[in-house]
């Protein structure tokens, strides 16, 4: 079973510019890739260039004859647990929503008869293929899956629950939590 | 079985205050309301007041000899079946975080064992407490679950994925969906 993840390799993150330097931003970035792709041991791992991300992967999929996962490369708070129970869903298609309709992990078990669309509320737009093609469905609906870590916010989650890389360099460079009397965010 | 929901009558929910007038946010919140008790069927639910929260909540739990519930009132996007899967649960704790480290659902099997810490990063305290008392916790980790209503950002969850009578209220004072290159927010 093939696994792809989209990665941009200079320059990403940049909604966590207000809070991070630029160095630490990317460095940020490769430590939550280590986290996800240590998820997917066992699958063979493709890393592709998120820029034309739509064009790149409906071009892999379309000759799929195996199984395709497709994981964004800042979910530092999924496990072995989540990917192993998401592929072996029965069914034809397996979503897991972001934060704002993002597709965070999208799982085609015959992928040459999906057309991925990400941006915007992909998460919508993917239900509604999966609906046009007459393919079966589930929602993998997890709070650590739905954390993709794009804003400043974002970062409060990883401090709070995460136990890998990504979450230990950030420590180690000083972000801790501000709590507050709403929502804990992030301070240096 | 006890559920206990805390509420605020009156005044809640000044966080949306940005995108809904006074009387919509209080509309909103009686849906929501509605949503969350519509899930707890079965269950004998209590409604509190919000104010001085853990002091009536400990006062509550002190004296219980069956299990309890304890159930934000903004959480919408609940089910039927993560109240069956939080309750049936073995452990001694089940706590369901939200964003920015709070605690939107917690289950006691044993209440009098345990003392409540809302407010603040209570998601972490919970665990605390929970550790020092040697009781077994589950972190119920659900995305739905997980989103809790109190910032104009969460609507669009709402909207997203809501299919009971708040998202239908939304849905009907003209709130829809913003796409944008990010995360898809609100607008009216």
């Amino acid at each position: 079973m093939k696994a792809i993840v989209p990665y941009k390799i200079k320059g990403g993150k940049s909604r966590l510019s207000p809070f991070l330097s630029p160095s630490e931003r990317e460095k940020l970035a490769e430590h939550m890739l280590d986290d996800v792709v240590s998820t997917l041991s066992g699958l063979e791992v493709s890393i592709v260039r998120e820029e034309g991300l739509n064009a790149v992967l409906n071009k892999i999929i379309v000759n799929s004859t195996e199984p395709v996962l497709i994981i964004m490369p800042d979910l530092p708070l999924i496990s072995v647990e989540h990917i192993q129970d998401i592929i072996s869903s029965k069914e034809d298609v397996v979503i897991s929503p972001g934060r704002g309709g993002g597709t965070n992990i999208l799982f085609l078990r015959s992928p040459s008869t999906f057309r991925v669309d990400y941006h915007g509320a992909s998460f919508l737009k993917h239900l509604q293929i999966a609906k046009d093609k007459g393919l079966l469905t589930r929602v993998y609906e997890s709070f650590y899956a739905s954390c993709d870590i794009d804003e400043v916010d974002d970062l409060a989650e990883l401090i709070i629950h995460g136990l890998g890389k990504a979450a230990e360099y950030l420590r180690s460079i000083g972000v801790s939590l501000q709590i507050m009397s709403g929502r804990a965010r992030v301070k240096r």
